[in-house]
């Protein structure tokens, strides 16, 4: 076999570690007794009708059935669409029948979600453990994912030999900040690329979230997000133990890290922050990104010895770069800590430019601003059904990130801000998310948004949004912030003119600020 | 770029990692000044009619101007052969007229042996650094490599752009045992992965010789086999340094360690003999393989501090598997020792089959011996010009390695013997490589090797030549043997019937013992 198809990684791990373990809640699968349900369950799908090119969405959190939806959709050359809930219902609808949903998998986590839109698709399974009377009743195709595989022979699809790491393995919807849900589709071959490289990269870094073949990995990343970041094939593609946690909350996720011995997790910083607050979370090794991590929470996670390593990517370019301690710089040091949560280099094979407005590549200085482009032999060829978005974003074999950096002169990348959050003063770009990093570094503050207000004189002028822990002043975060204009992190002029202190800040389906409301809301 | 060639990791290198260092002997470059060269030599030869599909043979030890063709012939689109300097000098010229070699680049160390075939190739590239008087007689094209790079623009040539990953990036002959030699060609596709592949792998894997970005690599296998196990690229890959070191003699391979921290270093076991007879070579990763392993080195090794794992591939395969200890051993437990010495796992993605005579998989039983099958993606298409011997084993995708082996319960490999070299007796088989494993734990026993003599009873029976430290007898090494049996290390009827002692074994080209040369002088 020539290919690279994700089925194949299940081959691999089944004859090589048939014994390793894979834990979904309460139940204890090995890669063995894994490989027969998967086996059974693309045998009954695929008499009923399932065959390449079938879109089958899943509507689930991370348990063993949609992991096994993985495998057993790779060897039917379905397409998996893992729909993405925590879209708004609209647009979750519109995602699925954007997709060409014609299989839906749901657990009884989301049964009330899909009462009112039974008949608008034509086959359903219900991953309960029991029939769900409420939804089959009658009046659509409805199966039972157990008994699916309970009807399933143990032979493979005839088709698993044939998949072709070319196919579409995956589709999933992104909202980004505005418009309709945007489809993005993966070959197997980028997927796993893209995926299984981030890994090899995290191997060979010795410090933050490194990965080996005996660690315990528990990924608290959605399987809709680029399939938990690989987390769907590396455990199985290096032999290690998986544990997953189902809808479990921050408690229960403890829970099962102590009984599991969970050793490494990926989430997003505001899933970090709600695990520290729980007694006991230590000593794990973490994978976060997504949004800005403020250096509270990093100097808390230091404490409780998790080493984290942070990532840059995102659904539409997939794994871009990885934060890393620079060679020269003490691994122990104070420094070190700074270059972990800020300091990005590129996977290997990823080439990432920054440019200014005529395109032209900015110097490597640390502070000149340019617009982020992304190319990698796993880049998506574009937004599917989406012509004129994709010319925007696609250009010559690279991709537009959408997102403001700059390099450091040792070549390593800062991601500063979103291109459509940043202020225009006078003139200057005021990187939000630069600025809400050095604000959150006020002990008092927990979260902050910088957001523009209209002004007569400088056009616009940031306005900071901050939650506090305790209570705090414009004035007192204004000092602060002078202290760190003379420590070289930002230029005086960025200082925000006004601060609103709310009990909330809305995020979006991706656990990001979500500025787009907060504009709405509070700006002008 | 959705291609994966082998210059863009140059790309990727001197970008992010310009002021990392490649060493050879007293030269010292960063990726940047390296990459300058690089494009020089290219333009200079594109220049002089070298395009894609070019053949240039490159006979030279590890140097710096050796790893600048490698990348400088991927600019180009051309073929790197890269000349196997073990094979006799028949065969080596044999080897140059089938792959068509149309320029040929030596160094001085080489300077001897090209003087009669001078006439036979169009184009010599001369690597010393003075022009060689007795070489350059005006009779044939003879160019100075240093100044094809003076004279070189800092351009790469425009078809840089357009090497596709499916390209043919370098060309190898082998000899096997028997035959003339077999030559193999890599794709860029293929070369890349199998390569990092392996790195992946090993930098997953806890113990052994785990690599990361932060170790001083220093290759002692010859760039001419399978590109120094990766070694050209992997450095660049991962910006770490790279240490080369020419011919130099285990005293001087010894400094340069010292002098530049080297940390991690590749060797067939031979050379790690000789590494380990010098005084101070100690806390160093090594990945060694290519002949069986006495346990004597490796006790030796781990002594010093020498963290080791094993490889199992070749040229025709690549990169097939390592060892590793399994999950449940004490990785600093004596089993665990003889792991890192003997129980193989394959890379991810690598299939091995092990067959019985009529072509079914034996049980995986710790003992049931059959012949070793592999499937990766990276497999060559075959030997070059060669469709009969390719048919006999390229096969239905796989590759038959002409080894016996067997799978232990948990699925590691262990490779016993060639399938030429195991010996009949009384109709069952005695896997040479094994005993000689067990043979060389008796401590006077330096080399062993094992090879068949007539028996009128029983067919064959082993005869054990065996190189030894000081005075030891065939009774005592049989007495010693008896022990092994009550062990359960090897059956009763595999104990050598004689041993002849002698002072010097054979081997062939790659280090290992030369069992056809034994066969010829001791065997009938």
């Amino acid at each position: 076999m020539k290919n690279f198809v994700v089925h194949q990684l299940l081959h691999h791990a089944v004859i090589t570690y048939p014994e390793q373990e894979i834990i979904s809640g309460n139940t204890r699968l090995t890669f063995k007794t894994f490989y027969d349900r998967v086996v059974k369950l693309a045998n009954s799908l695929s008499k009923r009708g399932v065959k390449k090119g079938t879109v089958l969405g899943v509507l689930e959190v991370n348990t063993h059935r949609f992991l096994e939806l993985h495998y057993a959709s790779s060897m039917l050359g379905a397409v998996l669409h893992t729909i993405n809930f925590r879209l708004a219902p609209e647009q979750m609808v519109y995602s699925m029948k954007h997709a060409g949903d014609e299989w839906v998998f749901v657990s009884e986590l989301f049964a009330p979600a899909i009462k009112p839109i039974l008949s608008q698709f034509p086959n359903w399974v219900y991953m309960g453990e029991d029939k769900n009377e409420e939804l089959s009743d009658g009046s659509h195709h409805f199966f039972l994912y157990e008994s699916l595989i309970e009807e399933g022979e143990k032979k493979e699809p005839d088709f698993a030999k044939e998949t072709n790491e070319k196919d579409i393995f995956s589709i999933f919807y992104t909202t980004g900040t505005t418009g309709k849900p945007k489809g993005i589709r993966y070959t197997h071959h980028a997927i796993l690329h893209g995926a299984i490289q981030l890994f090899h990269h995290l191997a060979m870094h010795k410090y933050g979230a490194r990965v080996s073949s005996r660690d315990v990995y528990m990924p608290l990343i959605p399987f809709f997000h680029i399939h938990a970041w690989g987390m769907a094939f590396f455990p199985l593609y290096i032999g290690a133990k998986l544990v997953l946690p189902g809808a479990a909350d921050p408690a229960h996720q403890l829970e099962l890290i102590k009984r599991e011995k969970v050793s490494w997790m990926n989430m997003v910083p505001t899933q970090l922050q709600m695990l520290l607050n729980q007694e006991g979370f230590e000593n794990i090794k973490v994978l976060t990104g997504g949004s800005p991590f403020a250096s509270g929470i990093a100097q808390q996670a230091h404490r409780a010895g998790i080493q984290f390593s942070l990532i840059y990517g995102g659904s539409d370019q997939l794994a871009t770069a990885i934060s890393v301690v620079p060679e020269n710089v003490d691994p122990s040091s104070p420094e070190a800590m700074e270059w972990r949560r800020v300091g990005m280099r590129p996977l290997p094979l990823v080439e990432i430019s920054i440019k200014d407005k005529e395109g032209k590549e900015v110097p490597h200085d640390g502070k000149t601003l340019g617009s982020v482009w992304v190319r990698s032999p796993w880049l998506p060829e574009g937004y599917y059904k989406e012509p004129e978005i994709t010319k925007e974003h696609f250009i010559d074999g690279w991709f537009r990130t959408g997102d403001l950096g700059f390099f450091y002169e040792n070549h390593s990348l800062y991601v500063a801000d979103r291109e459509g959050d940043a202020i225009k003063s006078g003139g200057e770009w005021i990187p939000t998310g630069m600025l809400e990093a050095v604000i959150s570094e006020y002990p008092a503050v927990e979260q902050v948004a910088v957001i523009p207000e209209k002004n007569e004189q400088w056009g616009q002028r940031p306005l900071a949004v901050i939650k506090a822990t305790e209570k705090v002043t414009g004035q007192q975060l204004s000092d602060f912030l002078l202290t760190k204009v003379k420590e070289g992190k930002l230029a005086k002029f960025w200082i925000p003119d006004n601060y609103l202190f709310v009990d909330e800040i809305p995020l979006t389906s991706a656990g990001k600020l979500n500025k787009k409301a907060l504009r709405k809301q509070y700006g002008n």
